[in-house]
């Protein structure tokens, strides 16, 4: 990640603050694919639901500054936004586990113009190994150790059956993983200092119906 | 939805407690893979990293007892809990947005053991349109207005470019949406009533590259 120093100011960031930069950068996008030149906090806040004065303190830990009654330069604080959000830099991740999500996430460009690089694939399905799935080869789980000596990975992405998310959890980290990001609802343990991020992309589903049923209680 | 009466119990259960059931459904379907029979909520805390009497406050909840000493019947609990969340009924869903990301998903078969059901999917892009994609149709935007009528789908999944997310947020609703499943970082705002589950699937990219950058400084 060389060359990331300046934009990034690491452990500075709370982590809501760091949660809402994203829907900044949304909007800032949306604004700038318009043709708008400059857009104020209490313009964002508008359209975000988040107070003006707590967006203007988000934006106060980047490398920018608004002008006074005109706001943002709607270009810079989206390239500024994206570079800070790591999105401009590459990041080598493997995947485990290329099932039915593990491949959906896989052939899922949007995760490229993230700054996340999928470089390999590693399941325990004869049927995936050896084979190649959208250019990223597929390797028997046992190959894993390999994930940073000859891929450079730093993160594993963790698509398994939740039967087995803690056990490549624990060979990942092993294997020299720095990071998770677990899509399975199950909760890995881990030693400190190993960061996980979880995706339970099926949990919110479980909200969604109660909250749909609450909504229509017959 | 009908016949999930009896295991719904609605607006009464906060959203935290119905967040952390998952991962309780996680753990014990792993139980129930490896064959024990029951499981105590100070077992299930070791695992989980919750506190045993929250555990046992939110199955408190769910129309299920444990024994003193011996604790929860594994597969009841997993029945109950599955029910509970509404996985084993069926929610039809359309998808607004077939590129890279909706695609993905319409493939994933996961969702459809977790009971979502995509029944057909709506995009701009001639190239899609027309087409049909692991089963699903997929039709011209204009013709979302059929989604309740012809497809009984309550939900909406919105995998569409961020500048496009309110447009289709309120098409989707005028259309007779119940709830958006909005997988892009854009805020959408709704009229009260309407359910919005977001899964910012990116956004959880940028706390993992800032932790990461935060373990390796230089």
């Amino acid at each position: 990640m060389a060359g990331t120093k300046i934009s990034y100011r690491g452990d500075m960031m709370p982590e809501p603050t760091l949660r809402r930069l994203p829907w900044y950068l949304a909007y800032v996008s949306m604004l700038r694919a318009r043709n708008v030149e400059y857009v104020s906090s209490t313009a964002i806040a508008k359209e975000i639901n988040v107070e003006a004065s707590q967006i203007a303190k988000d934006l106060s830990f980047l490398n920018i500054r608004g002008k006074t009654r005109i706001g943002y330069a709607v270009a810079a604080l989206e390239r500024v936004l994206r570079s800070y959000l790591g999105f401009t830099s590459e990041h080598n991740a493997v995947m485990i586990g290329v099932g039915s999500l593990g491949r959906a996430l896989i052939t899922d460009s949007g995760l490229t113009r993230y700054g996340l690089d999928i470089v390999a694939g590693f399941d325990v399905n004869p049927q995936v190994v050896g084979r190649t799935i959208g250019n990223v080869p597929v390797f028997d789980i046992a190959e894993l150790p390999k994930m940073r000596t000859s891929f450079g990975a730093d993160i594993a992405i963790i698509a398994v059956p939740v039967d087995s998310a803690q056990e490549v959890a624990d060979l990942a980290i092993a294997s020299g993983a720095k990071a998770l990001w677990n899509f399975t609802p199950f909760r890995i343990r881990t030693a400190e200092g190993i960061v996980v991020q979880n995706t339970s992309i099926y949990a919110h589903l479980a909200v969604m119906y109660n909250r749909l049923n609450s909504l229509n209680p017959d």
